[in-house]
């Protein structure tokens, strides 16, 4: 797997003049983005969590962008205008933290199709190339009948055979990049301004002619038809403009998964690059590399609701309900559990304690208003209980719990929360130590726009290390043990889902990118779009807008005979939606959820499409 | 989803003279296959699950080619000499079960990214179509401002503009394949020998003209440098042979994924069809059409263990593990349960049934022998046990148990059976109800070929319906329920893993393709070339060849104080095999698994590399 890039973005780019004098070529733009964010974003699709860009000419542009972009580490080549990308690239393989990474020129527009055979190529070094391009400024590779590479010379004459031209992205081994950079020092003399395809060509060819370890050799894979263009110069802007980036478009749309606005509850309408996270090579799950992964995905999780110092992420191959029931079944000991009822997963609590035969009391409140704090409190105190178990936001109606309150006031009384946050993780901003919330129930399919068939369960270290001696309920649903022999060994206790956990990662990765607070300013902007049709339409809301999450909404249906459930679902989903019916058995609703990859211009025409069918009514 | 496909493949393929004279089109050869049959695969790939071939002209090669692929139904054209392609069509249409299907010419060349394009193109109906092809028999197309199509033509004086070259590969509804059919009925006599894009052609331009329901309009999706070449006569062979075969060959090569061969005891390697079926549109799991999906995913389960009609298989979001926890909770009731011990997962057995202190009994017996069942058998009479839990293929050592002995004799003294077959089933040949397995437990990622996250529970009706009453221990867990409310309502009671049952889905078709006997005998090349090299290199084999279930072979680690297995492990690894260490403490072993989608040229690299390790030792 490969997770690190990075962009040599220091030339100057004179070649193409008066445009660059005062902007890097990577600024250049196609379409509505500057080539190089346009380069980042595939590098963010293809699964790259942490981009390395070499500056120089002009860095505050690359500063900027890495504002825009968190997972950006900019490292600045003071003397760009003295030395080549070779000088660039050596001081960002220092930064490097994994043993590969693809390396690649600021200057490119390309089909990412180019990345995904990289990444795929079973060699550990490999530089792209493609057929004949005519693009007058080729830079020719020669190969050997191995297709490993020889040499490069933008003159054919300089070659003993031209086999393909050098597109500029690689996938090199921090190894290889420290060779070349050894390479580079030791010509700092003679060759100040040294090109890396230089570096590469000379440490290739000599571990082909065995002057130097073999795993040097490098590679070449050559694709004949392959969409890309270096904008070196004017004439290469044109010929990208006129036909490659059409071309490229092209082949992006052929690669579109398509569309289906789910605003269902969940699982949620995810991008096609977490769809796409799930083709890589197979693997075994016990192997340290996926070890590292799922270690990532952990700690990645961690630091969403707290830090990963104060809290611990605990994976299991389950649904939601599983990592509720985990929780329930591993963390209440001998205690009493007070349960919170105010909807369908309140009251799955119940069962999930009744079929354990765990002694707990059900609190049922409705779940049209905001439950009585004051008398929860009053029962925890008075029934001698020792947890609470409630749901952070109630997926039945929409509505969201005071859950910070109720947990800061178990804290103060030693009583143990237990939360399911299923659908409000990745959206509500938690801070698990300052909520005073113990353990903590999410899945991968709601707002962290994964896939579904991973749980999660967050924990408080110091909670955490309680449940330790707790008696083993379920074998499989077993809190303790799933985190103990992960800790220990690195690998998970049963077989996990494990395309299901690159998907994840590509989703943690995509909430990094977004934040989760943009994107809970998103959902919001979604759902005020929903909620100012839903005004419009004088239809009304099941909750009072103070309880309500943004999430969820619960929309009571109108008072028409000719209303029908069925038919408003399955016109929607003619036109891209899913929509849900109603959870509760005393009012009658319908419910929009806008959780997940979904736009505000989709809510738009969600809310025309609504607007139409209940004018048709009358 | 699209499920079903056509391809007419009736014509008598004149142009192409001698060629076609005693063969149909579709049986000339590109590579090594011919190119019907290219088709074929790469329809299954994109995860058909039944293809009608519309037969006419020399139609005994179809029926051979049907014998093949299990999925193929033929459907003849008596008159093809004397109807169009729209005579075969209308014919084959009748035959669909789907309310919608791929239809596709028969002398095609494509790349299968096109049929990826149609399936997720969000308009019901669309026609593929290309930019210019210079073929020399360019069917063009005429299409309105919103890409309608208005008509089709050789030539483009008949069209009032062209749009598009017709590829010959359509999605249509079946509500519009009977509506062509009827058009093309009304035109039995003037129109005799109608061509199925004329029929296309009249119903769309009809439906954009409002003489017809708007919804016959047919959208066209043009790929402007789409790789495809209808064979029609010598040129177009040539042309196919030169240009556009190695194109197709290099856009499929660009989409492969890194192999990985796993010989590790699961999860195992899987096509990168299967990886790809992971790419679909997102759903919400409780739409009819998923729950039609799982429904068909466990008919066929159901029918590789004894048939639907007996057998019900159950699926729950989790491993091989909790499929094993579901059957000791759920299906123990007030028993007394005797647990065969020999090996790691027998050992689970018991694990579970202690966490859910069950009354039971644990039957230990080595790992490196058969059992004796004799004693098994007298201590099941003399305890009084109700039910007998044990392990099919126990994957600590590779040790195949007498599991139809044991059934059998526990059905004739009322003893419930409970099997752990995840890693058994889909290789051995199991009928549940000749073998007296009452319940049994696999998994995803074994010998299916599917990605991990999805248990499933085999149940004979009969024993399912007993435990109906009994008390459900756990609530995720629970075999009864999650089967009772799937057989109500057709979703799950909890969020499936969606994207996985997908890729069971896909791995099930494949399965059925190669057939779980041909898989068995594989599996068993494999083993068999391993033991050679075994043998071979004087290593020794932890069980006698008899006790073997030739699918993991446990290898007795050299007596070498140079032998390490994190090295043969790491450098297997960077060859692109993954082994794994032994799970015994009493024996240092090394395990070869021989399952997944590996191939025996595989399995002898391996050997190779195995003996280079191994030689290198002295």
């Amino acid at each position: 797997m490969i997770r690190e890039a990075v962009i040599m973005a220091a030339g100057l780019g004179t070649r193409l003049k008066e445009r660059t004098t005062f902007m890097p070529k990577g600024f250049l733009r196609l379409g509505e983005l500057p080539i190089v964010e346009w380069s980042v974003q595939k590098l963010i699709a293809a699964g790259i969590e942490r981009i390395i860009i070499g500056t120089g000419h002009c860095s505050e542009w690359y500063e900027e962008l890495a504002k825009k972009y968190p997972l950006i580490d900019l490292v600045y080549n003071k003397d760009y205008a003295a030395t080549g990308s070779m000088g660039t690239l050596l001081l960002c393989a220092e930064k490097l933290r994994a043993a590969a990474a693809l390396i690649l020129e600021s200057d490119l527009i390309y089909d990412a199709a180019g990345l995904f055979v990289l990444i795929n190529d079973p060699r550990p070094n490999v530089i792209l190339a493609s057929g004949a391009t005519n693009s007058g400024d080729e830079v020719y590779l020669e190969a050997d009948s191995r297709r490993l590479l020889l040499g490069n010379s933008k003159k054919k004459a300089e070659l003993g055979s031209v086999y393909a031209e050098l597109v500029g992205i690689s996938k090199l081994e921090k190894d290889t990049l420290d060779a070349m950079s050894a390479y580079c020092r030791a010509h700092a003399e003679d060759q100040p301004t040294m090109e890396y395809e230089a570096a590469m060509s000379a440490l290739s060819r000599a571990a082909v002619e065995g002057k130097t370890g073999k795993k040097f050799a490098i590679g070449i894979r050559k694709i004949e038809y392959y969409a890309w263009r270096e904008i070196d110069d004017e004439s290469h802007y044109e010929m990208a403009r006129r036909e490659i980036y059409p071309r490229i478009l092209e082949n992006e749309e052929i690669r579109a998964v398509k569309r289906e606005v789910l605003l269902n509850p969940g699982p949620a309408t995810t991008s096609d690059s977490v769809k796409y996270a799930q083709v890589a090579a197979d693997i075994c799950p016990r192997e340290k590399e996926f070890g590292e992964v799922m270690e990532w995905i952990c700690g990645e999780l961690s630091d969403m609701v707290g830090g990963r110092d104060r809290i611990k992420t605990v994976l299991f191959g389950a649904s939601g309900t599983a990592a509720d029931e985990v929780m329930i079944s591993s963390c209440v000991g001998e205690g009493k559990l007070l349960i919170i009822d105010n909807g369908a997963y309140g009251e799955r609590f119940g069962k999930i304690a009744s079929s354990y035969s765990l002694p707990h009391e059900v609190y049922k409140s409705s779940g049209q208003v905001l439950p009585d704090t004051g008398a929860i409190k009053k029962r925890l105190l008075d029934g001698g209980f020792t947890h609470l178990a409630l749901v952070y936001h109630e997926t039945t109606t929409g509505l969201l719990n005071p859950v910070p309150e109720l947990c800061r006031f178990s804290r103060e009384h030693n009583i143990t929360t237990i939360v399911d946050a299923v659908s409000a993780f990745a959206a509500i901003p938690i801070d698990m130590e300052q909520d005073c919330i113990d353990f903590m129930a999410s899945t991968s399919n709601k707002n962290i726009q994964g896939m579904a068939g991973t749980a999660m369960v967050f924990c408080r270290k110091e909670a955490l290390e309680k449940i330790k001696s707790y008696p083993m309920r379920s074998y499989y649903l077993n809190l303790w043990d799933q985190y103990s022999h992960f800790e220990k060994t690195g690998q998970t206790r049963f077989t996990p889902p494990v395309q299901t956990l690159y998907a994840l990662r590509q989703a943690i990765i995509e909430a990094k990118t977004e934040t989760i607070a943009k994107r809970y300013e998103r959902y919001s902007a979604c759902w005020k779009i929903l909620v100012r049709a839903v005004r419009e339409l004088k239809l009304s809301m099941l909750l009072p807008e103070e309880a309500q999450s943004k999430l969820i909404t619960a929309i009571v249906e109108p008072d028409s005979p000719a209303y029908s459930f069925n038919e408003l679902h399955d016109r929607g989903r003619e036109q891209g939606f899913t929509i849900y019916p109603g959870k509760l058995s005393d009012a009658a609703t319908f419910r929009i959820a806008n959780i997940g990859d979904i736009r505000e211009s989709e809510m738009e025409r969600f809310t025309v499409f609504l607007a139409e069918y209940m004018k048709g009514l009358h």
